[in-house]
C-alpha cells in the first residue's frame, strides 16, 4: 500500500426533506449571502428551488441567484458568477444540481477571491490559497462533486475542458436526498449509474499491490449498483434503492475506497473524447470504453485482477486453466448489466463514427508518447481501444 | 434506509514516516502550543515520542508532556490534563497512542475550555459548547477513535465508565502509520483486529431494511480482517497486512459504514461488564460473548441476515432447506477465526468464571427491562448469552 493522505470535511446531510436545512447548515459553516447557483429549470419547475429559498429566508440568509449552468460547465456563466460575487460581497456558494451545477460553484468559489483570472487554476499556472466556501445540494447520484476537492470547467475560448482540485472547494456541507433524483429519466438515471460503477474500476485497476481493504471496498460499491440500479431502472420511484445508489455515489468518489493505490483514470480520458465531440453522456461514453478498454488490458496485462473482478463482483466461476477467460467473462457480464439498464456499448448504439477514430487519437494527444496508469497506453493502443469500443457487442 | 448525518473532518496522514508531520499538522490546524498526552513507557522507548517532539520543534510549536494513560482512562490524570492545560495555555492537545490515550485527550480537550466538571459531559449533565482541537499518533489499530467522535472515561470516584460524544471532539488529524503497530504482541494485536470486527458486526445487525451498500461495505472490512490478521499473526513485521488492518480499523469506526442503520451494540454493553470485572482486555472479551450473542439471536430472530454474513463473509454454502443451519454454520467459521488468531471463546479463556454470571447481570444494570438493538435483551436474555459464552467450544 501507498502512503496517502484522506480528508473529506464535507458534512452530509442524507435523507428526506433534509433540503429544508440548507439555511441552518449555511448559518453552521459561517455564510450570511449566499449564490444560489442552479442549472436549468427543473429544480425550479420541481419546487426544490422554492423550498431552498424557503429555509435559506428562515435562518435569515439572503441570496443572489445564478441559474442556468449548462452540463459540462461553461468558463462564461463562472466568469458572470464571480462579477456578481464580487459585486454583491457574497460568502458562500449554494449549489442545487448536479455535478456541472457543483464544478461551476466551485470555479466561482476559488475566483470570487482571486485578483486573476479563474482558469489560472485550470491551467495550472496558479494555486488556489483560498477560496469561498461551498455547500450542495445534490440533484443527480453520479459525478461524486459533492463529496469531492474537484471541478471540471470547458473555457468557451477553445473548448478547452480542464480540471483543477484542492482541498479548499470540498464542500462544507451536502445535502443528499434521494427523492430528488426519483424524477430523473431512467437514462440519466443509468448514465449517473455507470460513472459511479467507472469512478471505481478506475480505482480498483491497480498495480499497486497489497491493497486488499479498498479493493474489497470498491468490490463493495460495484455488489451495491448492480442491485439496486436495475431496481430503480424498473421503478423510478424506489426510494430505498436511490438511497443506495447515492451514498454509494459519495463513497466511490471522495476516495476512501481509493487511497494508498495508484489509479488508472485512462478510460474517463478516452471517453472525454466522445463526449467532446457527439456531446454524449458522458456515463453514455463510459459505457462504451470501459469494456473495451478492460478487453484491450486482458491482453497486454497478467489478467488475475480482472478474474478477481470478474468472481469476486460478477459471480463468475473461477476457470483455473484459464484466468483469462474468467477475466473476459467478467468483461461480458459488466456489458450484459450495462445494455440491462439501457446503455450503449458501441459506437453506433452511441451515436459516434469509426471513421472519426484518427481524429479521436489525435485529439486525446498523447503524440509519441504514452499515458500512466495500470497499462501505459500508447497511440496504437488508444487506437484499438476505440476499435473495440466501435464494433462491441453482447 | 434511515436519514442520517455523516461527518468526518478529520485529516489522515497514513503511512510509513507520516508522524514526522506531526508539527506541520497542528500547526495547519491552529496549533501553537502542545499538550503532548501519551500511555506509558513504550512510545519512549521506540523513539516514537523523540520523533514527534523533534518535529515539534522544527515547526516551532512548545509543548508540555502528560505520561501515564492507563487502559481503561481514568478521571484522575484528565483533571490533571485540565489543569496543565489552564496553567500553560495550551491550545491544542496531541495524543500518541492507541485508543485510551486519545479517549483521554478528548476528554481533556473538553475539560480545559469548561468552566464547570468535565465529568458532566459524560453523565450527560452539560454538552459541550467548544472543545479544544486534538490530533492523534496512532499507536494500535482497534478502537476507531482516531476517527471517531466519542471517548469513554472510567470516573475514580466509583470506577464508573461513561462515554461521551461530539464532532467537537473529532481528531483534527490523525497519523496512521502502521509500521508504528509492528511491535505489538500478537496478542494486542488480535485484541485489537476482534474490537474492529465487532465494530462492523454491531453495525451489521439491524432491523433497517434497504441497506445494501452499508452492508456491503461492512461485509467488505470483515473479508478484509479475515485475510490481514492471520498475516500479521503469523509475522508482526508485515507492513502491508498491518496498513490493510489500520485503514479497515479506521473505516469500521468512523460510521461510513454504519450510516442510515439502527445499531446493536448490545455485544459491547455485555463484554464491558466482563472487563470491567476480570480487568481482561476489551478485544478478547468480545471474542468470547459476541458468538455467543450470535448463537443467542439466532434462535429469536430471523436468521436471513445470519445467513447472509456467514455465506458473504465466512464463504458458507448457503442451506436453502435450513437457512439457520447456515447462520449457525457462520458463527462457528467466526470461532474457528478467532481461535486461529489466538483468541479466547470461552469464560475459562478468558480467565471468567460462570457462577459470577448472576452478579455480570446485576452490573449489566437493566433490571426489569430492555435493551434497545437489533434483539431487545432482558435479564434472561443477557444470562442466557453470558450462559452460552461461559461454555462455548469450537
Amino acid at each position: 500500500m501507498n502512503n496517502f493522505n484522506f480528508y473529506s470535511p464535507t458534512f452530509f446531510a442524507f435523507g428526506k426533506d433534509k433540503e429544508n436545512e440548507a439555511g441552518q447548515l449555511v448559518k453552521r459553516f459561517g455564510g450570511s449571502k449566499v449564490l444560489l447557483h442552479y442549472g436549468g429549470q427543473s429544480a425550479k419547475k420541481s419546487g426544490l428551488l422554492d423550498r431552498v429559498i424557503a429555509s435559506l429566508k428562515e435562518s435569515g440568509i439572503a441570496y443572489v441567484e445564478l441559474g442556468g449552468v449548462l452540463p459540462n460547465p461553461r468558463s462564461g456563466l463562472v466568469y458572470e458568477g464571480i462579477e456578481l460575487c464580487k459585486r454583491e460581497e457574497i460568502d458562500f456558494i449554494l449549489a442545487v444540481g448536479g455535478g456541472s451545477t457543483i464544478d461551476s460553484a466551485k470555479a466561482i468559489a476559488m475566483g470570487a477571491v482571486y485578483d486573476g483570472d479563474f482558469w489560472d487554476f485550470y491551467e495550472g499556472k496558479a494555486t488556489a490559497q483560498t477560496a469561498l466556501p461551498v455547500g450542495t445540494v445534490l440533484t443527480i447520484a453520479a459525478a461524486g462533486s459533492e463529496g469531492s476537492p474537484d471541478s471540471v470547467i470547458t473555457h468557451e475560448n477553445g473548448m478547452l475542458k480542464r480540471g483543477a482540485g484542492t482541498d479548499l472547494i470540498r464542500p462544507k456541507f451536502s445535502i443528499l436526498n434521494p427523492a430528488l433524483t426519483q424524477t430523473l429519466p431512467a437514462y440519466q438515471t443509468a448514465c449517473g449509474a455507470t460513472d459511479i460503477i467507472a469512478h471505481v474500476f478506475e480505482r480498483y485497476y491497480t498495480n499497486t499491490t497489497e491493497v486488499e481493504v479498498t479493493d474489497r471496498l470498491c468490490e463493495a460499491v460495484v455488489l451495491t449498483m448492480l442491485k439496486e440500479v436495475p431496481r430503480v431502472i424498473e421503478n423510478p420511484d424506489n426510494y430505498d434503492a436511490r438511497a443506495n445508489i447515492m451514498w454509494a455515489g459519495m463513497v466511490a468518489h471522495n476516495n476512501v475506497v481509493g487511497v494508498g493505490r495508484d489509479q488508472d483514470w485512462n478510460s474517463h480520458g478516452i471517453e472525454h473524447e466522445l463526449s467532446a465531440l457527439y456531446d454524449c453522456a458522458h456515463g453514455a461514453g463510459l459505457a462504451v470504453i470501459m469494456p473495451a478498454w478492460m478487453e484491450y488490458v486482458a491482453e497486454h496485462h497478467d489478467v488475475m485482477r480482472m478474474a478477481q473482478m470478474a468472481t469476486r463482483i460478477f459471480g463468475c466461476e473461477m476457470n483455473f486453466a484459464n484466468p483469462k477467460a474468467t477475466a473476459l467473462e467478467g468483461v461480458r457480464a459488466f456489458r450484459r448489466f450495462l445494455v440491462s439498464i439501457g446503455m450503449p456499448i458501441n459506437f453506433e448504439q452511441l451515436g459516434a463514427k469509426e471513421e472519426d477514430i484518427p481524429a479521436l487519437v489525435d485529439k486525446f494527444g498523447i503524440g509519441d508518447g504514452k499515458t500512466g496508469g495500470y497499462v501505459a497506453l500508447d497511440r496504437a493502443a488508444v487506437t484499438e481501444i476505440y476499435q473495440i469500443a466501435a464494433k462491441a457487442s453482447l
